[in-house]
């Protein structure tokens, strides 16, 4: 599909939807239409472009050239003079840019309702609210519209939305991607974000944002061997959350523990006490020293298009002594060094992304709490300094949307991903050859999160053949006649690791449907057919490993 | 010497220099003198106290069980439970406390005079500023009370005073030394220092003070192969300095040169910049939040004890704004940045300890100003989380101790000390075996920071000898008659280096006095008369060198 077509039917669901609270400034349908042709001609021309036809948003507060900046405040418009690093990285790898989404004022909420261009509905249920401020990003990317959005993430504003609309949202490491270009919520700890449907999606264009370009990444933090290890809180550590959650986040430890994970309760009590000091405390100051001062001309000039809650937040914020921040940051690092101590050599902590998915009309009820609840398990790791991938895991009792996330030590953030694949559709595949377990390609399913789930046979109908490869590789072929079992083991991966065991498949093997002694047919290797030419038949073996034993 | 005849002569010192303002709390004669005696009894009883012998002064703002900490303020003082983990492990090596020392009240200041125990007048001209806050300390090792002594430092408070009584300042990396048990200046710059009168002294403490104690420390940071690398600043830069202080500068500068350091030029800006927001900014306010309340409280009820200067420094900080210390730790990542680069590969930064060392009656004048102008070198040096070493280098046009420092990255606090060293008196050695240029044991010279100076021989009055050792070893000795004139290197060394040689001189290896062929003496390596009884006489070979190669 052209890169034009994809536009065209982007436009065909905006329509569709009809959420005109998505976008701050969604861009003419020529203007796009006439850059999707550009990058069509690009590609035909043999340039290579890696994210060619991937159509992205960008929240309100990260500088697109050509669109005003507003960060949600329509008095705060600038015309930015470049794109900001984060888009400028997506663009050069041939991604398009629909226009800059909707967001809590100043990115100074999780609910998405502070803005002066309407509050944003949740994609699955209208009623209830988007979350934030990432909020037109996450739902532009829940609804279809675009393939991956940039949101941004100080005390969740990249998770909480990606709980609420049932998609991904990777929330890195401090510094992996340049913040440059972003209006500042708190400058210390913003991180741009990115919204997909799947990880695969997201990680996709994370690869391209990450910093430095070209330069190494820092090491990865060394982990022990053995299965990933999982910390997870005693449930009542959880607090307050709504009917049905603790169940679903239960179901969601019981889905890793299934997978082969490690799993250690911790105490959660250094993660909710940073994040209650995140608003209670005096680190708000920093949204005062981002945006205060023009905070205050606007008020004093009547105060148009100030959401008056965010506006609220940060002229309060104004007073907080410096001896008290002082306070805080000393105490933010007892409670860093504790909190790193409960996760010890553990690879990640699994916590629900919110304890609950209000509705429009509580957040309006109670603005400042309902928002604070919201908070609770997303506000410590940017204060901590940590990962973390925001990813579905299952639904709400009211089928909704139900989300996890998993946080890990800085520079975690791919390890995070793989952790977070197994909470997402797993596959069977059935192998034959040098994947079987303590074969050479063994370790290729062991990286993509796959276990075994059982060795069995194929159906008696297929002829296996030894082919002139390197490694040397079996061929399986399904016959009318003279068929015959073959030893197979059958691993569970995620679905995105199947899709990435097929990307990096060799020729002459391929990836179809074996059918198992069991009559069942599940994804298996098999081969084509002009490999069979020179190939000898070695059926009579009953399997790979006895013929690499004759 | 014993501990306790050293003991009766640092009472003895204590009555003849008559600086009664050193001490906050000096302890009894007699206390002393039992403690003394008691480790004079372990020593010889076999047990392992490497600082046995040692006496030290603490700062009065670090807990030493059994004495009052005061901070300088009388209305401050508690009786701490513990020692402070710098004086237990100092004392667990044997090391004794003569008392402890008086400062600027709550550390705040460079001067030594904001106190209510009285001004701490220099060791050297009594009419001129001990400098501070570490005042006391440093004044009781330059008169020669104690063998070395803690101070704290924040703003440039072990160093400062270091430089106007014309001693060691050791102010270690940040973290290196815990500074639990000392009453906090600003709670997340503080170091805990050292005072002596040499290097050795000053860096044998410290390795008894570092942390965590049995565990290894971070690894240095690796540095490119070469000559020691120091940046310096062009003189304009240094601003306005005492007369005759750039040609002070300038002739440290001037004697690395001729040590074989390389030198080169860098912008100090960053340096001086960031310097001038630690009191003009908001990072004062972290003064508030130590012991803002107590002040305040102090005040309601009169205010007795409090010196003026601090209390109105300390009650200004109340409030500063939080969101203005947001922008000032914004602003000095830029700045660190800045500086990080200007530093580069340099291994080092040297500067003046202070531009001037002003008169009491100067600082009784302007308070704040004189003793802002006192941190225009050494303010930034924590802010920016580097190490830094002050030392004496030469003297002032008054005749006064000239004092400069080596700032470099964390951790680096060794290297720094082996580059102060170079601007300490140099002594020749002749070497004749395996220290010669390219043998095995020449390494060991280099890391002494020497280097060669000429190639000669000795007069023609020594006869050559090959030692039966490993590695093997000439032996050169002097003879009456039958004497020849053997190869030798001329090496030059720091003086405490060259004491690091003899130290670790293994048997049959002696240094003495090696007469050369210009007639002239120098150390250098000979061999006890026993190690001569199986040694071939190789005389003839005219060197160790032509005796290898025979």
């Amino acid at each position: 599909m052209s890169t034009l077509s994809r536009v065209r039917a982007a436009y065909a669901r905006v329509a569709a939807v009809d959420r005109p609270e998505i976008w701050i400034d969604l861009r003419s349908r020529a203007d796009v239409e006439a850059e999707a042709a550009v990058t069509d001609e690009r590609v035909a021309a043999g340039q290579r472009l890696p994210l060619a036809g991937r159509l992205f948003a960008v929240k309100g507060n990260i500088d697109v050239h050509g669109l005003a900046t507003t960060a949600g405040c329509p008095a705060y418009a600038y015309l930015p003079e470049a794109d900001a690093p984060a888009v400028a990285r997506l663009r050069a790898a041939g991604a398009i840019v629909l226009g800059t989404t909707n967001l809590d004022q100043f990115a100074t909420g999780l609910v998405g309702t502070r803005s002066p261009y309407g509050a944003v509905r949740g994609a699955y249920d209208p009623a209830r609210i988007s979350g934030g401020s990432s909020a037109g990003s996450a739902v532009a990317v829940a609804l279809g519209i675009v393939d991956f959005a940039l949101g941004t993430d100080t005390a969740g504003s990249g998770r909480v939305p990606a709980a609420f609309n049932g998609i991904v949202g990777l929330k890195p490491t401090r510094g992996l991607v340049p913040t440059t270009g972003t209006v500042p919520a708190c400058a210390s700890l913003d991180c741009v974000t990115v919204f997909a449907r799947t990880l695969p999606e997201a990680e996709q264009a994370l690869a391209h944002l990450a910093s430095p370009p070209g330069r190494d990444l820092p090491p990865l933090p060394q982990r022990a061997p053995g299965p990933w290890r999982v910390a997870v809180p005693p449930l009542p550590q959880l607090g307050e959350l709504d009917e049905g959650w603790g169940e679903a986040y239960e179901a969601a430890v019981e889905h890793l523990v299934a997978a082969g994970v490690s799993v250690r309760t911790i105490d959660l009590s250094p993660f909710t006490e940073a994040a209650a000091m995140l608003y209670e405390g005096a680190f708000v100051a920093e949204r005062y020293t981002a945006v205060g001062s023009f905070v205050d001309k606007l008020i004093s000039e009547g105060g148009a298009g100030l959401d008056p809650t965010v506006a609220g937040i940060i002229t309060r914020a104004r007073d907080i002594p410096a001896h008290r921040l002082f306070a805080d940051q000393e105490r933010l690092a007892t409670l860093r060094t504790r909190a790193l101590a409960e996760l010890g050599d553990a690879d990640a902590l699994l916590l629900p992304t919110t304890p609950g998915h209000p509705t429009l009309a509580e957040v309006a009820a109670d603005p400042l709490g309902a928002n604070a609840r919201l908070g609770r398990f997303t506000n410590s790791t940017n204060l901590f300094d940590l990962a973390a991938v925001a990813a579905p895991a299952g639904l709400t009792p009211a089928q909704l949307p139900f989300g996890v996330m998993l946080i890990g030590p800085a520079f975690t953030d791919g390890r995070l991903a793989r952790i977070a694949a197994l909470l997402q559709p797993q596959l069977s595949v059935a192998v034959i050859g040098a994947h079987l377990s303590g074969q050479p390609l063994n370790p290729q399913l062991l990286a993509l999160g796959a276990r075994r789930e059982r060795t069995t046979t194929t159906a008696p109908a297929y002829r296996l053949h030894a082919l002139p490869t390197t490694p040397p590789k079996p061929g399986l072929v399904h016959v009318r006649q003279g068929g015959a079992a073959i030893e197979t083991e059958v691993w569970r991966l995620p679905a995105e690791g199947l899709g990435r065991l097929l990307a990096s498949l060799p020729r002459p093997m391929t990836l179809g449907q074996v059918e198992l002694a069991d009559g069942s047919r599940v994804p298996g290797f098999l081969c084509e057919p002009d490999a069979l030419t020179d190939a000898a038949d070695i059926t009579e073996y009953g399997g790979w490993r006895a013929y690499l034993d004759r």
